[in-house]
């Protein structure tokens, strides 16, 4: 692909305003290439996730159902998890949180990729794993605000709920 | 689908702990359904985002390249942009910023879903169109900020970035 050079943006000055143990929100003065300056841009930090698509031996794919805070819903998402950089890598969360949430292990995890949902003002990434040859092993629920249903569904209507907006989480 | 009951949290009081022009954070004190309270949630919000999935008559996808100074990289994403919620509506802001970006009009615009990116912690959505039939008008473009490339992709070769990585944004 051919494309134009696209400059970054210069940080001039940076200060944390806002912080908890779960999030942050920073301050920052920033210079466009142009010239302009913004004394007042903000970026939130949350947590990175992790994130599996997993896939049975009989080609299910393990989701799971929860109460969502942040949006007051209940919503059905592939298996994921926030992770502390510095703690534990994305690999390992995966593999933590599809146990975890759905009691399959597996020996390989493929990194699909690693994308941003928000990439103007937040600064956290959503690593994605595939894993297969999947075996179930019962987890002992740990996390104490984690109230959930597996819902394990054929890979060929994945589509359809997708289209349904059965699964909403991107 | 089958499912089982999964009950909401209670809120038990929310209080706003930091607030600017672009982003808030609440720390809500939260009961779960087992009882257990939790005294320090934070929700933060950002502002909603509508975004356009549009083709061309020769069944091309309009995408744009811009800086995104949250992850500090150049990112190759589909039009969108953000909007409040009480002054335009999703569709209205998709319309406007299908244009802006990359200088296509459309009449008709089919939503195809709302979706959540952060939904423990952070309350925006993402609202998603269709759009077909696209005449091009030349954008005054308005927004200071915005440094970008046009780049329309044949349909069939979209999957073949999203799996190379240049398309990396949810």
């Amino acid at each position: 692909m051919k494309t134009q050079k696209i400059l970054p943006w210069k940080t001039l000055s940076s200060k944390i305003t806002y912080k908890t143990p779960w999030c942050s929100v920073k301050e920052d003065t920033v210079q466009l290439p142009n010239g302009t300056i913004i004394n007042d841009y903000n970026v939130v930090q949350l947590r990175d996730v992790a994130m599996v698509f997993a896939l049975t031996k009989d080609k299910k794919v393990p989701f799971v159902r929860q109460y969502r805070y942040g949006v007051n819903k209940v919503l059905l998402e592939l298996p994921a998890g926030t992770y502390i950089k510095d703690k534990e890598g994305p690999e390992e969360a995966a593999k933590r949180e599809l146990w975890e949430e759905t009691g399959y292990k597996a020996e390989n995890f493929i990194k699909l990729g690693e994308v941003y949902d928000y990439p103007t003002k937040d600064s956290h990434s959503i690593t994605i794993y595939f894993a297969e040859n999947l075996s179930y092993v019962t987890p002992d629920y740990k996390e104490v605000s984690e109230d959930i249903e597996i819902v394990t569904l054929p890979l060929e209507e994945i589509d359809d709920y997708i289209k349904n907006g059965e699964i909403s989480v991107a």
